[in-house]
């Protein structure tokens, strides 16, 4: 069973380095780890075999950690979305187990106004005691497994795979089903 | 034909009254727009209705103006990725043009290293002369229709619907054909 490894992991400092992490983990549980490509080569390129791998694969690990923001990286969640619409199993980790909420409060003001929370813009922070947007939270809870989340946040939230090992055990159980 | 009208929009302080314009627009081109749920009710619930109007829909137009960072919003980014799976139409505008390096250099440090852009934690910043993440840049370009900007960002960045209005009138035609 093959297994589309997405996530900010491509913008790695050393990301041959982490797919070939990733996919050992994979292998110890009977799985095909598929690393994306890495931000080298032109952009289309690099679009179109990313779309095969996912086409190829029977399911998608995303590491949704929050990239450069309160949420998960853009093009990890255009994956999670892709591979919900093709029917594939889900699952997602993320070593940031804060709430949405929390997370907006890191970079801007927020405050509660008329029964809503809103940022400094005034615009809403969804208030649902979910780690980011209700879409790909539900999304995995449906198609796969709910969001794996360590109880605190690792010392190295780039490099700590023991959120994504768990998300492999629990896709290994599920594909052989 | 029916549009998903994917976008920050409902978390506007009036998400009811963008609905209304956003609906109206798509039917002085003969299309009927389909908002998404704003923040209210369960979350679940939000979910399972916004999927079945996007499996409804013909075409997906996202608002992917950059939403609390350099990316475009989670959850719409989320949508862009589903429509694409399934096959619909895939349009999307955003009303900040900037170009992802330079919307990252607002938020932290970006400097050259190694033939790379790295921000200040040494991540890879893509540059690829693109305004956002290649996956959604692409997803229009193959799926639908380049992303749609202005040249240059509108006084109200997120009330400005002339970029948006040019996706319903290339939808409408494309949709026509």
């Amino acid at each position: 069973m093959k297994v589309y490894l997405a996530g900010p992991d491509v913008f790695l400092p050393k990301p041959i380095e982490m797919a070939r992490r990733k996919k050992e983990l994979c292998a110890q549980y009977g799985l095909t780890g598929l690393f994306p490509l890495d931000a080298k080569g032109a952009s289309l390129e690099i679009f179109r075999s990313n779309e095969t791998l996912m086409n190829e694969a029977d399911a998608i690990i995303a590491n949704l950690t929050p990239f450069r923001g309160p949420s998960a990286d853009a093009g990890t969640v255009y994956e999670l979305g892709y591979m919900a619409a093709r029917g594939k199993l889900c699952l997602g980790y993320s070593n940031d187990p804060a709430l949405y909420a929390d997370r907006v409060a890191r970079f801007t003001a927020i405050e509660r106004y008329d029964g809503r929370l809103i940022d400094a813009e005034k615009l809403t922070v969804e208030n649902f005691s979910l780690p980011d947007n209700l879409m790909m939270i539900h999304a995995l809870d449906l198609y796969g497994c709910p969001l794996v989340v360590p109880r605190t946040a690792p010392a190295n939230i780039w490099h700590d795979l023991t959120s994504f090992e768990q998300c492999v055990r629990l896709a290994a159980t599920r594909l052989a089903s």
